[in-house]
């Protein structure tokens, strides 16, 4: 016989650490500093705060990690016992707060309609759980709002009831007036193998969050330093009310436990996303609903037919964007100047789109030349709200669709340095992993990467046309000014004349044509 | 400020179900019946009974889905209501567990160290969660295992808290003692768009399960049956002891929770895979480990230290394969032969190895010919523990390694009618998602995937050259049968004979060479 039994949310993502992108030490080490960063810097998004960060990783005490072969394994890899600490200018979290934060898995401040980095409320907690299994030490937390307190947390995590061990708590005057949070724990990891993701990603990062200062210290003591060009955050997102379009029957049912309106033209315009007056009358007529029903008394059957007729309605507005945050053309140029500083740039913002009622913006952005490797394919920059995406390239969307373009349209030829950016901002990235890795392919994104890539693509097609031409102009005059000298001496003694024609102003004639060219 | 709230893992599957698999209406209806279909199958291979699968999909009474276009979606999809009932042979479950077996996730009977199909305890309940949130109806689930009741539940989900709500329960007396379980639930779905992989899917699965009996009625009524070929059943998989490459902290202190050793020596040979008294001794020895010490009395440090060292210890066995239950070349021919009639095939299965602690078998074999078609790249079929794999087929490592072989060396063309099929079991599938789309690239893995097609391939490669040689020999002996007549008949007339010579023994003792080298 089977034998059944009930695990807690904090055991399965144990079981399940791959789907959460903790694989192997080296991933798990990436994954522990992004989930951390990513968390900071929502945390000074939130309070539209520039954001200063300072990470540091290194050797725990008592450990040599070159002197570890593991054995086990049946490779050699580099696996020691690491410190993190990552300290941020965020929110701060109350102190009531700070123990399940960071130590109840499914506990968060990120289940809402609006964008933000996080959104499984999973990945700090995953490193830190992952720390745990790995070291048995436990988490500190130190962290305050900018009271007058701070509060200092020693936690571990329960995995088997999902809840987290106060071990010590602390609490301080704060006469600096500090807000912020620092994380401290240990973990297993292979720094060696993981750095070059980490440095990566922190580039990434810094590329399309060009207002924040990131510090890192690894390991051997070096320092990354990834300093600001902007102290102009953008405007924080607005949380959201759920599109008609996007809603299942389980939202409207939470919607009527909660509601005060008493009849359905109320309860359309006050809990659906751009539904006015009119647009909720006209509805209701649509789908044949009595507008004076009481929401409450709704039968399961019509919350079905509701939910089905909210799909099939022609006259609902697209969603609108204040819940989300793009970066915008400026900031985007700004941000890949800094970091690959190229000759030519480009970059373009879509109109807000929505995708089964989720609204989304596609940034894109191209750039040539500079610090971009010239390789057989074009360097693809990949961002969801903000975050790099560095693994599971081939099954991306815009991997695919830039794959599908045809390059030589817009004349460029492998062996090219470009680089191409894509960010995808939305209150609901469609992901495929836990781990955030890859955005899935959902039609109407495809379409708006797609368009974004092209606008930009036009733009390059036209720099290079003209660097094309400007080439060409250059090879003419190099030709002009070698041999018109010589045909200038020439003549001169064809003609028996002793002064030579001057040959400057016909170059400059032809020089200048070149640069009107220009 | 933030906003902290808790979540159920019920209400975090239901708002990430994309990471499950129920992506859109055509996804969603192809990742039920395929949970539904994984489910049953498991059920009776742990009776090691051949399984016999009735599968209906069929339109809901009142829906006619043809004439529901969705506008809100921006794209014309024919979205319908649906009603699903698949009915096994399988075990049956004990009617104290069919609430929370189907009403509760994260509550299962699959988070064992063995082989199994599902693994996450999950995808059952997310089909009856999708089915719940689009159509509001109860799922109804008749079940027995074989006593002298049947019982029949109708549940719904309790989503915010994760638990079953019992809506009906009926007994009914087991007269013809009939075995099994019956799952009817109401679902949203596009069978218009889903049924191309769900057909694929359904003959990819009896492919892989050859004594299984499929038959599926869809919602036109069409019948497709997928009839056995055998009624042998491969051994069940056992359910195993952690191998101590596998172990993390975690896993030390709940078995110490739990151990009824009070020394040491004891504790490692109970509780761990393979070990037996000596490399018990050896261990501890190596370790510097006192073998007489309480295991229950180990400190944190301890613990630590303890797993450090068994992933450094170079005397442990490598796992066995007890707790897995690859397919066989015998029965993995058959499947194929049933499926895609090929004029060649070949099939290899590889040693037991493993990754991390976690015992593996990779199982392949390569066809050519018949049903397979003649496509620019290699057919793949992909499958981890009998589950055949649909989707980004792009990040599988099975692909990825076919991609990097140099297939001229195997005399494989573009366009030849070749097929290549993969099959990973093990205890743990390193799946990146929670909809098993893909395997990740382990490294273990990726090696013996690499080795596995090679063993085929070299055997595809010698059927090739026989076949090119075959073909050289057809060609000459045809250049023989249509001029030796012409020969005989010109050499009669100039030797003014009347009687042509026998050109048949001729043409035999070609012939014969030809068979000779067939």
């Amino acid at each position: 016989m089977a034998t059944f039994e009930e695990i807690s949310p904090a055991d399965f993502f144990y079981r399940n650490r791959d789907i959460a992108g903790f694989t192997s030490p080296a991933k798990a080490i990436f994954s522990s500093i992004r989930e951390l960063v990513e968390n900071s810097l929502d945390a000074s998004d939130m309070l539209c705060v520039p954001s200063e960060i300072y990470l540091r990783l290194s050797y725990d005490g008592e450990e040599n990690p070159k002197s570890q072969i593991v054995q086990g394994n049946q490779e050699n890899q580099e696996i020691g016992t690491y410190e993190l600490r990552i300290e941020d200018n965020g929110s701060g979290i109350h102190p009531r707060h700070i123990p399940s934060a960071f130590g109840q898995v499914l506990f968060g401040s990120k289940y809402k309609l609006k964008q933000a980095r996080g959104t499984f409320g999973l990945g700090g907690k995953m490193a830190i759980l992952y720390g745990q299994i790995t070291t048995h030490k436990p988490v500190q937390i130190t962290s305050s709002t900018g009271s007058s307190k701070i509060y200092r947390y020693k936690l571990s995590i329960d995995i088997q009831r999902n809840r987290p061990i106060i071990l010590d708590r602390k609490i301080r005057i704060n006469k600096e007036q500090w807000r912020g949070t620092i994380v401290e724990f240990s973990l297993e990891g292979d720094y060696f193998r993981a750095m070059p993701k980490i440095l990566e990603y922190l580039k990434q990062t810094a590329l399309l969050n060009p207002y924040a200062n990131i510090t890192f210290v690894d390991p051997k003591g070096r320092l990354y330093k990834f300093n600001r060009v902007t102290t102009t955050v953008p405007p924080p997102p607005k949380e959201t009310l759920p599109h008609p379009y996007g809603v299942d029957v389980e939202t409207i049912q939470r919607i009527i436990q909660v509601t005060d309106c008493r009849n359905m033209l109320d309860f359309m315009r006050t809990h659906f996303h751009r539904v006015g007056a009119i647009i909720s009358h006209n509805f209701l007529e649509f789908a044949g609903i009595d507008m004076a029903r009481d929401p409450r008394k709704l039968k399961p059957q019509e919350i079905v037919k509701l939910v089905q007729m909210m799909k099939r309605f022609n006259g609902f507005l697209p969603p609108d964007a204040s819940c989300l945050s793009p970066l915008g053309e400026d900031l985007l140029k700004a941000g890949i100047l800094k970091e690959l500083n190229p000759e030519f740039i480009i970059a373009c913002q879509r109109r807000p789109s929505a995708y089964s009622g989720h609204p989304f913006i596609v940034e894109t952005a191209i750039a040539y030349g500079g610090n971009i490797p010239a390789r057989e394919e074009i360097t693809v920059y990949r961002f969801a709200n903000r975050i790099p995406l560095l693994y599971d390239e081939a099954s991306d969307v815009s991997v695919k669709v830039i794959k599908e373009i045809n390059w030589r349209r817009y004349k460029v030829s492998p062996g090219m340095p470009v680089a191409i950016l894509v960010h995808v901002c939305s209150t609901k990235v469609p992901y495929k992993t836990v781990g955030k890795e890859f955005i899935a392919d959902r039609p109407e994104v495809k379409s708006e990467v797609l368009n974004g890539i092209r606008e930009v693509a036009r733009q390059l097609q036209l720099f290079l046309s003209r660097r094309e031409h400007v080439e060409k102009e250059k090879r003419r005059l190099s030709v002009f000014s070698k041999y018109l000298p010589k045909i200038a001496k020439f003549s001169t003694e064809l003609a028996e004349e002793e002064k030579e024609p001057n040959i400057e102003a016909l170059l400059r004639s032809v020089k200048k044509f070149e640069e009107e060219g220009d």
